[in-house]
C-alpha cells in the first residue's frame, strides 16, 4: 500500500476479509466505532448464553451439585487448556484463575525460589505498572531482592541481564506504545544467563499468534478481558512450562491447589501439574462468561487474525499520516507492523482532549498520561471501513479544533 | 419446646414466621429441600437481573466507559460498605475482592508486619483447611514464623495465646461442627496478650448478627457465596478496623491498591483506607451478581434471622433425636443454640452413604469426611415445614436401611 486507499478500496478490503463474518458473533452499540478492545473486549451472545445457563439453570436448579454436574470445579484447568491453544501452550500448562497481578506474584515467587543464589528481578520501567507493583510486593517479602528496570538502569533490557538475575518479567507487547518483543530471542538471552523469564501476555493473547512452547518460555501470565473478550475483570491465566512443575513453590497455597482439596487435610500437600498455581474458590459466573468468549475462538485462525491486525493498523497509520499529518500527531508505536501488537498509539500534546472529543463522536479509543492516544484494532469485530471512519472523525476534530472545547478539558474519573 | 411438635404445630410456626415472604425472593427447584446454603446459597431473580444488566447493557452498550458510567471501579468499596452493615462494620472498613484464601494471606502478612518482634500464628487444627494452608504459605515467605494449632499443641485456643503470638486466625463458626466462638471474649484475650486477631466469617456473614466493631476486632475475612447468596465463587471480603489502616502493609500490592491507579506511576504508593487491600482487576460480572444478592438484605432484620435460625436448628435436632435416635446418629454440633451457627451436624459411621441417599430423595445437605453429615438452615428460604420433611426422609432412610444400597457407596468427585 504505497498509495493512500480511497473509500472504494476500503470497501473492497472489507468485502475480501476472511474474518468479516466474525463481527456477527459480537454485540456492539449502533453507530459506535470501538477501538478499545485492547482495554475491554466486546460482549457476545455466546457469553450471555453461558452466563444465563450458569446462573438460571446450573446454579438455580442444581445448586451445590453443580460443582460436579456442571463441571465448575474443573473449569480453571479446562479453560486453561482451551486458552493454551491460543498461546502456543500444550495441554496441562495453563490455568485460568485470579487476577494478572496475583498471578505475577505467584510466578515471581516461584521463579525466585528456583534461583536461590540470585536476587535480581529485571523488568521494564515502562511496564504496565501493576507488574512493577507486584515485583515490589514480592521484594518486600524476600529481603535482598532487587529490581532492575529497563529505561532506568539501562536503555535496553538485554543490558540488564547477567548472572545475578533470577527472573525477567517482561511484557510481550507494551500497553502504551504497542511495541512487540521477540519472545524467542529474549527467552534465549535469559536462559543463556541462567535466568528464568515470565511473559506478560495481556496485550497479545488473542491479538496475535503466541508460541510459548516453541519459544521455550518458562512462565506467562495474562488477562482475558482484552482481546479474548471474556468480560470486565474476567479471570486471568498462568502458564508454566511442564518442565518446571516439579520445582515450583508459590506461597498462595490455598485449598484449590491442594493435592486432595476435598479430603480437608490439616497440612498442605501441593497438587500435581498446573493445579499448584490455584489458590481459592474461583468466580464461576465470570469464568463461565469467559468460556463463552473462548468458544468463539474455536472457529478462528490466529494467522488470519495477525494478517488482518497488521493490515488494519497499517491502514490506520497510513490514513492518519496522510490526512492528519499537519496537526501535531506523532506516531508512538513502531511503524513496522511486525514490531507492533494490535494497537496504534499517537502522541499529541492535548491527547486527553482529543480522545474525549473522539469518544463524544462515538470513536472510542483511550488516553494514557501524559499524552498518548491509543487505538486498539481487534480483527474479530473491527473492519477496514471502521478505520476509514475513525480517521475521518479524527481529521475533523483536529482540523476544526473541536477538541479545544472547554468541556473536554475536565478530567473524568477512570479508563 | 419440650414436647416434640406435630405437623399442625409446624404449620403454625411457618404461618407465624416473619421472614416467610423472603422465600419468594429466591429460586429453588421444585420439590427440593435445600439444606446446603451454608456451602452455596440459593439463586435469586435479583441476581439474574443484575447479571443481565451488567452484561447486556453496561458491558455490551457502554463498553469501556462502563467502568465509570456503571460504577464498576468503585464496586469493591461500595459493596464492602453494604456488606459491612451485615457484619457490624462502620463504613470504610470492608472491601469486596479476590478470594477468602488470598485475603487471609494479605491479612496474615499485615498482622505479622505489625508485630515484628513476634513470630507465632495461632490457628485451629480443625479450621477450614485453606486457612491453615495460607498460614503455611505466609510462613514460607517469613522464615521463623511458627504455627500453633488448637487440637494439636493444646486443647483450647486460649491456652496457646501468650506474648510470642503475633496473630490469631480463627473461625467464627467451625465449618464442620457449627460451633460458634465468642468474638468479643476471644478478641479481648488476644489483645490482652498483645496479639492481633483475624476472624474468618465464612460461616457467619449472613447467618447471624456479627459485631466486628463492637467486639473491637482487628481484621476479618469471609466469603459471600454461602449465607449471603452471591453465587458460586462470588468475591470474598476483607474487614480491617480503621485504626489499623495506617499501619498495614500487605504484599499483594497491585494497581487497584495504588493511591493513583490511573496515573500509571512506576512506583507503588499505597492507597488510602481499606483500598490498600485491593490488588488486581476484579471480576465485575460475579461482583454484580453479589450486588443483587446483597440488595435483598436491605429488607432483612438480622435479629429475626438469628431467632429463626436457632428455632430451625433446635427443631431439627429435636425431631432427629425423637425420631431417628435409634439409628446411630450422634450430634456433632453444640446442643445449645446460642453456641451454634446456622447449621447442624451429625456423626454417622456411614455418613457418606446416608447423605447420598438423602440427596437422591431431594434433601440436600452435605458430607464432610470422615463421618459428618451437615445440614445448613438459611432462614431466608428454609421453613419449618422443610425441617419436618427433611427429618421424615432421614428417618425413612435410616429405618429402612435404604442408605445401604450399593450405588451410594461409590465416591463421587466433589462437594
Amino acid at each position: 500500500m504505497s498509495m493512500t486507499p480511497d473509500l472504494a478500496a476500503i470497501e473492497a478490503m472489507d468485502a475480501a476479509d476472511p474474518l468479516r463474518s466474525m463481527r456477527e458473533r459480537f454485540v456492539l452499540p449502533e453507530g459506535v466505532i470501538y477501538l478499545d478492545g485492547n482495554s475491554l473486549g466486546a460482549a457476545s451472545p455466546a457469553v450471555f448464553s453461558e452466563l444465563q445457563q450458569a446462573a438460571t439453570r446450573e446454579w438455580a436448579q442444581d445448586l451445590i451439585r453443580a460443582w460436579n454436574t456442571a463441571g465448575w470445579f474443573n473449569m480453571p484447568v479446562e479453560l486453561g487448556d482451551q486458552l493454551g491453544r491460543l498461546i502456543g501452550a500444550a495441554d496441562g500448562q495453563t490455568v485460568v484463575c485470579d487476577t494478572t497481578s496475583i498471578n505475577i506474584y505467584k510466578l515471581l515467587h516461584a521463579a525466585l525460589g528456583m534461583r536461590p543464589d540470585r536476587s535480581v528481578i529485571v523488568a521494564e520501567g515502562d511496564s504496565f505498572p501493576t507488574d512493577l507493583y507486584m515485583a515490589e510486593g514480592v521484594a518486600s517479602t524476600r529481603p535482598g531482592t532487587r529490581l532492575r528496570l529497563e529505561g532506568v538502569d539501562a536503555a535496553a533490557i538485554e543490558e540488564l541481564i547477567d548472572d545475578s538475575v533470577a527472573v525477567i518479567l517482561v511484557n510481550h507487547v507494551n500497553y502504551k506504545s504497542g511495541r512487540l518483543r521477540d519472545m524467542a530471542a529474549l527467552t534465549r538471552k535469559a536462559h543463556d544467563a541462567g535466568a528464568l523469564i515470565i511473559w506478560d501476555l495481556c496485550h497479545t493473547a488473542g491479538a496475535l499468534p503466541v508460541e510459548l512452547d516453541r519459544a521455550n518460555a518458562d512462565f506467562a501470565v495474562g488477562c482475558t478481558y482484552k482481546y479474548l473478550n471474556g468480560g470486565p475483570g474476567s479471570p486471568a491465566f498462568i502458564y508454566a512450562a511442564a518442565r518446571h512443575h516439579g520445582d515450583v513453590h508459590q506461597p498462595l497455597s490455598g485449598w484449590w491447589g491442594h493435592a486432595r482439596p476435598f479430603a480437608f487435610e490439616q497440612g498442605f500437600a501441593v497438587g500435581s501439574g498446573i493445579r499448584r498455581f490455584l489458590c481459592g474458590t474461583q468466580p464461576v459466573l465470570s469464568m463461565r462468561a469467559l468460556k463463552g468468549a473462548l468458544d468463539i475462538w474455536n472457529d478462528v485462525d490466529m494467522t488470519a487474525v495477525r494478517k488482518k491486525s497488521i493490515a488494519l493498523t497499517d491502514l490506520f497509520i497510513q490514513l492518519v499520516e496522510a490526512r492528519c499529518g499537519a496537526y501535531g500527531l506523532e506516531l508512538e508505536s513502531p511503524h513496522d507492523g511486525s514490531q507492533r501488537g494490535s494497537q496504534v498509539s499517537f502522541l499529541h500534546p492535548h491527547g486527553y482532549q482529543v480522545m474525549r472529543a473522539l469518544i463524544e463522536r462515538s470513536v472510542i479509543g483511550d488516553f494514557r498520561a501524559p499524552s498518548t492516544i491509543r487505538f486498539g484494532f481487534t480483527p474479530l469485530y473491527v473492519g477496514y471501513g471502521d478505520v476509514w471512519q475513525a480517521v475521518d472523525v479524527l481529521e475533523d476534530i483536529l482540523r476544526t479544533g473541536a477538541w479545544q472545547d472547554a468541556r473536554f478539558a475536565v478530567k473524568t474519573a477512570v479508563t
